[in-house]
């Protein structure tokens, strides 16, 4: 990591970026091009061929009912999209770089060469990647202390999460010029502190995934069981205070040393596959203090009131669209 | 497992249950008294102490106020509540009875030994246990066919599943019976096919929570970028369509059998601490076809306009709530 190769980037203001382009005709790109719209950008998209045009204009059209549901930004129209197969033409006058090429290492990396060489140094490059490093994407970058990894949540014209990473070679001006302008254009930015595989949100949703795996390989359970146990269950919570505040507010007065100190044992417990850490104090401690500074001052009666008043309305979203299910 | 020992039971037409008994004086007995008396039963509640009373009033009245906003039954009223500290008193008269005492094992075996003895057979009794068996508690039960575990999601006033599963020596007839309750009072009631460490819901959960531990002891994430991530990715998600589909739905036209074979590979992949299990052939087909019996014949464009439709509500509840958090 080193913030010396960024030490003399003058990123522009991130509040003044107005054009964007992004990279990649698929679910993910398409779903970039359609939010950074809907947010009143001018938006270049590349596409890697032509046959694409036709399926992205479908992805953005489908997005366009949910965004316009949200609520546009002032001007924002989709005739504000510029679509190419050149990509000299698609980066030219591009603020900020969107990747969201197939993930493939090889494919990355003769991308980062090329867009090392048309992009000025002074744009940050963010890619989509999910499964691969940024230290290894930049690896043939001539200029990789501006690319970072910025990776949202399908759909991404909808879940606000953006998980920004930098590699070896990223100077910390670039992630923190990404975390100021993903806020601005109105995503949730979290920057992590390490470079981990599958990041943060994909780590917890992979572990819950693999034991809803196993569960249906042993038949304790089968797909729909899965999904209906989280959707009557735990993941409306989840929306609304993730899972330690769920824990924290759940034990009361105590909070989250009263969970672990009187669940703790429970870790042991054959509950899932996965085994769990050892509980010392120092897991403890960060803990309880990560929940507390959470909670900044509330009490705990504050908190469940609020989490009650969202269960209440993640409860009237599920079952306008989803009544039948939750009967299962 | 007994269809035998229940073979002659025969329960009252579970439309036709008025009066339901609640054991337990805390959140998870208080919540399941709320709930029935918001869906218009006369509840009677045990508390094993009148120390309890102020804070289990106190209980019902928080939940009350998310009751009435998510709609209360005709004729539902607080004042259908009686308390009492006597067991014999309690379970007079109940056409139902779910039990919400301490989690120890000792504790909830000599109750069900007492329940046994004072409680018609005729009568479900169905215990709220997170952590303990069926085939445990009803050990000592002299009329244990009619017992089962009937699992609430803290808050169980809110969150709709309820996991129901028997113990060796229940009847199938009374896990019928229960799931059939359940849902005419209002409740999600999914029944498990095997006595399984923490059933499903559970057993979900808590996979993603080790995770978040191990995430946390290692200093790869806080709770506070833990709960970030999962209000602003997967959660809201996850409350729409669960894991199975949103994953299904996200491959588009290919489905589950394309997610499997893409991305199958990165199950080998350190995205979490959990192990996968093998990728069989016959797990392949449970899952692609699991997926296929929830969608039941809609085309994946359709699925993913019910997506997205429910999380943009998902989206304008958690934001009213938590409008600060998002931003993080």
């Amino acid at each position: 990591m080193t913030a010396d190769t960024g030490r003399n980037l003058e990123f522009i203001d991130p509040a003044l970026v107005t054009r964007v382009t992004s990279i990649g005709g698929g679910p993910i790109g398409g779903g970039w091009t359609a939010h950074f719209l809907a947010r009143g950008y001018d938006v270049t998209s590349y596409l890697h061929s032509e046959a694409e045009i036709e399926g992205f204009h479908d992805i953005i059209n489908t997005a366009w009912i949910s965004l316009e549901a949200l609520g546009l930004a002032k001007g924002a129209t989709k005739d504000r999209l510029t679509i190419t197969t050149d990509m000299a033409t698609a980066v030219k006058g591009a603020q900020f770089i969107q990747e969201s090429a197939p993930e493939i290492l090889e494919l990355k990396q003769a991308l980062y060469q090329q867009l090392g060489e048309l992009v000025p140094e002074d744009v940050v490059i963010s890619s989509s990647t999910s499964g691969l490093t940024m230290t290894e994407i930049q690896a043939r970058c001539a200029s990789p202390s501006r690319t970072v990894v910025g990776h949202p949540f399908n759909p991404p014209y909808l879940l606000p999460l953006v998980e920004i990473v930098g590699g070896d070679k990223s100077a910390k001006a670039a992630t923190d010029w990404a975390h100021a302008f993903y806020e601005i254009a109105g995503k949730a930015p979290l920057v992590l502190n390490k470079e981990i595989p599958g990041f943060i949100a994909t780590r917890l949703q992979e572990a819950l995934w693999r034991e809803a795996l196993h569960m249906v390989a042993n038949g304790e359970a089968t797909p729909d069981q899965i999904d209906t146990a989280l959707i009557n269950g735990p993941a409306p919570r989840m929306a609304i205070f993730g899972q330690c505040m769920a824990f924290h507010i759940a034990c009361g007065e105590g909070g989250m040393a009263t969970n672990l100190d009187q669940f703790g044992p429970s870790l042991k417990l054959p509950w899932t596959r996965l085994e769990a850490p050892e509980l010392t104090k120092e897991l403890r401690d960060r803990m309880v203090d990560g929940c507390n500074d959470i909670a900044s001052g509330r009490h705990f009666t504050e908190l469940a009131a609020d989490r009650d008043r969202g269960i209440v309305g993640v409860l009237k979203a599920i079952s306008t669209n989803n009544e039948v299910r939750r009967k299962s």
